[in-house]
């Protein structure tokens, strides 16, 4: 066994406290990763909380993990010792399922689905515990889900780009973002700004819709080309039947129907943040009249995850961070959950030592 | 002034009756025509009792109408006194805005949208009342918005396609139902039964979903390939994760969730019977975890009204229909808003002189 330690929950209502446990020793395929940066995604809140009534006891978050490789075992044959790597959202899947053998591991069919870094039953019956993730000093993945970092990117302005990165990359591609698409982006947290940054990349014009005041000049900062103050109606209906496609980032149960005017005929708004139920009904005559649709995308592949990571790093694309101690965590989890910051905390790990 | 007389409703809780009025002159690019058939839609029940808040009464509805030129103005050019024509849902657009300008009139982007055949406010002072529908022995008509009934379809069985034809065709070439599409269709009234045999000549596997147990013979008949009898949660688990497209064609509030587990990653439910808001809120994490969409679509454009009564010519479709004189349409409506029928009634427009 590997000893390890980091910081976890151990109920929806304590705060992140120092845990001390062991990791399984590395199968052959898999590999042992020092955690260098993690960082904290508003999913993380969600789940210490139990806001999805799903979460395993104790809760140790953390899925946007930047390392260096510590351990490998015999088959692994993309990666050595010291290596700087990348872990996301999930560590396995079943491989098998028409999902995964398209590549698209996050839609796995089989009965419990992907394996997420934390949160998720273990497979293998000798596993001791659940998954913990990488609010740790280190952890223990199979090979196809460690992603290369491009040598460009920074670490730990690069750990967000293995969530939040990919969850916005992976649906402006499916749903074709391109040179003069008029793209919103619904929120400017960590996911949001994120992906103002990589639809200006991808040559869209992009517009902000937020509903706090204080984020407009970050907006304005991070390149938006106009920013739409939601809680303005005149503001709001001066940019109706605008645009093509708006990414909808916000991290509750909100009414969404306030948003499609916001959208021209056959436009679409797509879900990435919320995964619960939304707050009133659709109303169809909003969209009805004008062929838009509602769609949802769950983070993205392994794949999407090292053409993200790419993307970024030819586009000198990087997450806004504050790098922040593992002792300051449980303050990072209150803005977070007050929607008040457009920005991502970091860990860094070297401070579970401090 | 044109004499006419058909039966409209004088308020929402009041039955269909005998009104004698006057329709315009035809003006030089509009044409007369002798109403010979009338389907009874859904929303002709729906408008009649006010459902959506915006009925003008007297409310004169139909908006499936088949008959013969009677008259045409001295610039019409592919009428003449005579041939056998049909009106849909629209008389007019704007004309000029983008959505008009490609060809997609049911989407005008102007302030008062198109034109309704029934309900809707003239645009132009001149005119003594708001339209007036098909439930008449005669209308005037702009020459654009009038379509051929090609040769071998029968006139009665060949009004319904003038509006759920074009409805349930329209969204599924929008979203390229092919041969080979694993397709569902809910609900088996007028236009559910009509999507059936459309589906089947594009070529698709058709599965119906259906709440009425009484149904699931007509489906078979229809030429389904499987029935889903929703009220069944066996039924609907076995057939999980099994159509790519479902048209949904229900035509009351209703939640929409239930349906999502039918569809395939990456599927669609496409609503075309309801235009109000639904009944519950849509839960994300039936659909996040799939990437599926919910669209809508609305009636279709002139050309794709044209273009499928020259489909259902070519593969030999016409609704199911049952002709009733003009003094049974009190109770056609009944039947209809109880959802009992799984075809279309439709009015033989001669009995107006019995």
């Amino acid at each position: 066994m590997i000893k390890a330690r980091g910081y976890a929950a151990k109920h929806s209502f304590s705060s992140l406290k120092l845990l001390e446990f062991e990791r399984e020793e590395i199968k052959d395929d898999e590999l042992e990763i020092e955690v260098q940066y993690c960082g904290v995604c508003h999913s993380d809140v969600h789940q210490v909380k139990n806001e999805w009534k799903n979460t395993i006891y104790p809760c140790l978050p953390g899925h946007e993990i930047i390392g260096r490789v510590a351990n490998v075992g015999t088959r692994v044959t993309k990666f050595k010792m010291g290596d700087r790597v990348g872990v996301g959202c999930m560590i396995d899947s079943c491989g098998i399922c028409p999902s995964c053998a398209e590549g698209l591991q996050q839609y796995c069919e089989s009965e419990e689905g992907f394996l997420a870094t934390y949160n998720s039953h273990q497979r293998k019956p000798t596993e001791e515990h659940h998954t913990y993730g990488g609010y740790a000093n280190n952890i223990v993945v199979k090979e196809k889900f460690v992603l290369r970092i491009p040598e460009s990117l920074d670490s730990a302005s690069a750990a967000p780009l293995l969530c939040a990165g990919v969850t916005t990359y992976s649906p402006m591609k499916y749903w074709q973002v391109e040179q003069g698409t008029q793209v919103g982006v619904i929120g400017l947290g960590g996911l949001g700004h994120v992906a103002v940054k990589i639809a200006i990349a991808l040559g869209a014009d992009v517009t902000v819709i937020t509903s706090n005041a204080e984020k407009i000049d970050a907006a304005f900062e991070l390149g938006a080309d106009r920013v739409v103050f939601s809680e303005d109606k005149a503001d709001m209906e001066k940019n109706a039947n605008s645009l093509d496609f708006i990414l909808n980032t916000i991290p509750q149960p909100h009414d969404v129907n306030v948003y499609f005017p916001l959208l021209k005929r056959d436009g679409l708004i797509a879900i990435v943040g919320c995964i619960a139920p939304l707050k009133a009904p659709l109303d169809l005559s909003k969209i009805l009249i004008d062929r838009k649709t509602l769609g949802t995308s769950l983070i993205g592949s392994i794949e999407e995850t090292q053409e993200v990571l790419d993307f970024c790093a030819l586009h000198n694309i990087a997450a806004n961070i504050k790098v922040i101690s593992i002792s300051e965590i449980n303050e990072a989890f209150k803005e977070i959950d007050n929607g008040e910051v457009s920005f991502r905390y970091v860990i860094d790990m070297a401070t579970l030592n401090d």
